[in-house]
């Protein structure tokens, strides 16, 4: 990919720079510190990317993630393939293609990466299965279902695919790439031993859904401390109780 | 419910514009970050609902609840069962008919919905039980007994009914009305595999209660985890120990 | 106890109002916010007492303990044992008898009061034994020892008298000060299933020891969770591991 | 080491004085802010110590770690081993042999100490060994490898040396020492029942590699609770799952 922009400096400066809350700089900046508190980007994992129209906006590998600044971030054309500013000396983020992965396969809006313990827990108790499964959740129901363009319901078993971590984080794409292909109705991959990737038409979707994902990691991991199996049934009410 | 307010445009705004920190618009909206940071709104999920006179502020649905402004909140005419505010294009929560229930039923000052993860987990030691119970802890005396008008006391066993979970959270309304009514002392509704509902007569009342509750919720799958029964009598303390 | 302060109302208004933040009235308050995000006072359970001189700081009963107020303070006067503060419509903390047993029988400077799951879970791993014990933990080494003058040793076997909890929390009094008597070396006494109070000479060195016996409560229930025995020996190191 | 300190009352302010975020007096406060939320440095236990050149800059004994002020800072000439800067009436932490220990043969830029909760559960789930393991963990690539001038891979098993812990903290310099020469390829150093060290070439990167080590912690003493083998190898996939 190439990294010499073809925009001027000045031009450069301003896909960064805005008084707007919401414009992606800002936004990844807020978003990761708020990550941060929920564990999700420690020791400068983890991470989450925003395209804006063609602009794929992403924070750079091995940064503070809860001290980002807005001049930190990487812009790329998502049509041209090219960096439209590629900060010096900063590297991009090994997580690049995956999150192109899911801005091709499914035009998302932003991807969220995390390394919450929870994802990798979730990955744990599920030894040697290929996807993690959790029924019978109110949270599910915040989980975007593709293949019908609705939302998961209640009593719908929530299914996630998980892939087998790769020595080097590039050579997961296209593993995820498969994942996404094959779970058509899935808007998370889980990388095991690894942590989480989920995408979403829009940063506030992504988000939402990041949440939901991760609070159905903790529940899953918690009902298996618990020797309850989070993709069981429900049990019958009985009548005396 | 009608959604064409019979407010002015003026008006409408008036009503949750104030400088006054305590001003239900804005109260709902500090309370909210609050409850993000225990764990209780992530996801958009849960809320908060206070009833000032006969104007009852709901926050929409759908939001990220941290992020919430004044602006943002739904009010509701009691009385009339009309919407005097219905800000456009957001989506009146879909808690609405549950905290109507509370509001209907017991006269409270505010409901709080949660899905805390000890909620969750509260409903899920307790399979196929209709009741959550607990005893001989201090925190009991923080949730009120109404039918007697005081408080709960140390060695009393809180019962809190669980209803079961519902495909759409609108058709909980019958089994938490008939949950309210056949446990006139509680305060609260565990609801399945989602989380629970609190009020009280005054916002501060109902955010004491939550917290008492949640404390709880988590004190009793704690003792799980080391094979302690929640709801077991105190043991007798040995002569010599 | 008097309720009616020899003070007049400017006089009374003076004694929480101090532009210096290492002021008592001011220092509840911080510390109180504090305490909240550990989880100590939640529900407007638990608290903190501040002794300056003869003036003993009390924040008030059933109020939200991370919104306190410098002019929500009660203050006694130790000596005469009399309400110089004693604010209108607030209650007095039904903490301020176990307050004072640590101020009368240790001349304490500060007390604090937690309802820690922590504390509470520690009392339950100790099911019908009089105390707590843990030992060989670097974290003893911040609780004084008062029989000796010093600190506790990595070594030493930490031993914090738990006694039973009561349907009123002045009814603890008796069995407090008890306990402070028969254990000449605490600095804290846990209350079983409803939590610790621990005192020191300087409100920094309570919070000190408060941090450091939440910390090894902690400890000590997650080791109970791994099958490990909090005041067991340490075990022999193998020669080939 | 002489405490008296080689320059003018002057040149002793300008040292902690500064305007910079970044210049370590001001960073080691607003670093202990962070560990204090994080449950590293409760009780006042725990710290940082970062070096500038040949200053070295270290936090006082026995201060609420999340209240610094860059006033309190020590300040110590590594090359002439004497004191640039004794704050009276402070006293100096008791981790600076160690850290020192760390510059000296390492030749850091920076050092934490942390009692958090994993690193303790950590050296207590391997009862008896010298050393911690854990291996298939993506955040195993935040850590450095000394020996080859790069990271540590994915599939390495990261093996951290378990020092036993000593009656004062001074005394573990001699075991500390002998650990950082036989296991040359550590960055960290386990004690047993107490915390763990952690350092690299620049603050920042040993505050990364503290919370990569940290992360790691959990992880391993989550997988304990859950039956799992923290250096186990993965599980192959079953083909259906």
């Amino acid at each position: 990919m190439a990294s010499i922009s073809p925009l001027s400096v000045d031009e450069q400066i301003a896909l960064v720079t805005s008084d707007d809350p919401h414009h992606p700089a800002n936004l990844i900046c807020e978003l990761c510190r708020n990550f941060y508190t929920l564990g999700w980007v420690t020791g400068t994992g983890g991470g989450i990317s925003i395209r804006q129209d063609d602009n794929i906006y992403i924070a750079p590998s091995g940064v503070q993630k809860e001290r980002l600044h807005p001049s930190h971030m990487f812009v790329l054309s998502h049509s041209a393939n090219t960096y439209l500013r590629h900060p010096t000396p900063l590297k991009p983020s090994a997580c690049t293609p995956l999150f192109l992965a899911a801005y091709n396969a499914r035009g998302a809006g932003a991807c969220i990466h995390t390394h919450s313990h929870w994802a990798v827990l979730a990955t744990l108790i599920n030894r040697g299965k290929k996807t993690f499964r959790i029924a019978n959740a109110e949270m599910i129901k915040g989980i975007p279902s593709p293949a019908t363009g609705g939302y998961h319901g209640y009593h719908d078993t929530l299914e996630i695919p998980i892939i087998e971590n790769t020595a080097k984080e590039e050579d997961l794409r296209e593993s995820l790439e498969k994942a996404i292909e094959e779970y058509p109705n899935t808007s998370a991959v889980l990388v095991r031993r690894h942590g989480v990737y989920v995408w979403g038409d829009t940063v506030w979707k992504a988000k939402t859904q990041a949440e939901c994902y991760d609070y159905l990691f903790q529940l899953a991991v918690e009902m298996a401390k618990l020797g309850l199996d989070p993709a069981g049934p429900i049990d019958p009410v009985e009548d005396e109780s």
